[in-house]
């Protein structure tokens, strides 16, 4: 979803100038998932964070993220970018009920929200998603790294991420009780 | 949000023809909202529906319902839409959560989701507002009828509602605890 | 937590008559599930339900329930219970979020709230969860039953249920957007 | 709901034996409420925080807080404790859905969950709730501050708070979409 994070390789039923032109006309629709390891009792223990290298060589830290294509379900998106960034090993488990913990707005402009994509104006509805297989990442992301909900809600952690996202994760975290 | 719903008299950002072509290629970004009152205690006692006639003749009932524009967070789009539905003099309490209560998605083709919208796939962020001022509905809306939540349940009512948004109003209604 | 349905054979640390006693004290703190199947995106497409003879011979329909005991977690408790009344192959799967979707107020007086138990002031913690084994109901229960959202949803289903429990299966319908 | 923060100067129906009694037999319901002020569109822009004494004579933050006796709703027992705690004017608006942003568990011992309450296993559902009057605090409290949600979020906010509510307002906030 940031300029860098999920880059769309086949745009879907838009031309990547057509994409362009729409991203100054309308709100996108996004979805992100923060994947997450589960005990027995369905309680969190460990928070999956993916590193990758932006186009100006940076590192950031991202969640797993990208857009709702025209005619797409919102579960169909979560699984396609679940398995495009986890791998197809990963065995997410998507929740039975549909209602995101959060809905993230993100603005090309500051000040609007918690959130900005300096590309689009885009509205990403956001869940924690357990995953119980073996994940490899694919793509552009460098690595999957799991950490305690502790360590991911910590500073340093949120200024890794880009756009504002370090709230989101937070609020992933208290939605499942495990926020410090 | 239906055919003949909520109009944008005024597309925003869109020309008529690039909103239609944007029709086939993206899903739309929409928010809803049924217009409640409460008691002092917050409890839901009445239900508004809205009552619109059809391009075709016919009459239906619907709920307060609009896109978000470019640029526009959901909070705003929330509220112009109320103003626009109920009048500038409804007063609604936007919910400190920005969580629906249910995403809706509604599709041209029967059978991917409870809801269709022939005209578009759309995404609609759903909420239960209280209002707490005099609903006085403007544009093509004919009027506002109150109703308990037991009626506002009924097949009835249900049958009367474009898209599937029966099923939509049932689960406002569960969600604040007054569904048969 | 009906009089006949969920007997706490093991009253823990009450004694019978001191349970009786707390019971005119103090709203006792419950559990219910109503245990689904989902699809590999995690759309629910069946209902369990569970059928028991009452004390007076008749027979009803309820939803897996019980009491939170002292020192015990509200996820220790939902799972007990899911292993009381569905055995030990069950395999449910508890959600990462500890939030349920509806707090069921009983009362033993009618009018209070949509849902009564003539024993005692029970207030209830209402999940909807997954399960991914074998059910084999124990205990007093005389069978599970799976059905539709749809048939589930039914008047007739609503009218086997005791203390109001029919708009507490709605609300669970709703809650994972399959409520008709 | 601390050992200081919220006596029940009136317990109820309970003699203070029976109650002490019944703490080391029965988990205990409580409510929690985290008083905001919010704009003309939801948003929240401010947080109330309760100074109280100790017995001990330290200062510490805290929630409203208290029990729900026996036959009072979840709704009755939020107003009453917002009007012990915050006074008359201050004039409450509950949220149409009785569903809490989160339900925190004390227990005695430290481990079994983030928040600790050293005279009981309770449990406690929580909410956001909007106040449009004016706060006068009463019984016990010395104070109500209100401040932003980032300073509401602070390391040193969370540290005066007992029980570990630092955590639980910081999920509070989250769940209004207003946690850094």
């Amino acid at each position: 979803m940031s300029s860098v994070g999920t880059p769309d390789p086949n745009s879907g039923w838009l031309s990547d100038e057509e994409l362009a032109e729409t991203r100054r006309r309308l709100p996108l629709l996004y979805v992100e998932a923060v994947p997450v390891r589960v005990d027995g009792l369905g309680r969190v223990n460990e928070v999956g964070m993916l590193l990758r290298a932006s186009a100006e060589g940076s590192i950031t830290r991202t969640l797993v993220s990208g857009r709702v294509m025209y005619g797409e379900t919102i579960r169909d998106a979560l699984f396609r970018h679940l398995e495009k960034d986890l791998g197809p090993m990963a065995f997410p488990l998507l929740p039975a009920s549909p209602v995101p913990f959060q809905v993230a707005e993100y603005f090309p402009w500051p000040g609007a929200s918690q959130f900005t994509d300096h590309r689009q104006h885009a509205v990403s509805l956001a869940y924690v998603i357990p995953v119980t297989g073996t994940c490899e990442p694919r793509q552009d992301a460098l690595e999957l790294t799991w950490m305690s909900p502790k360590d991911a809600a910590s500073d340093g952690i949120a200024a890794d991420m880009e756009g504002g996202r370090g709230a989101l994760l937070r609020a992933a975290l208290a939605s499942v009780g495990v926020l410090p």
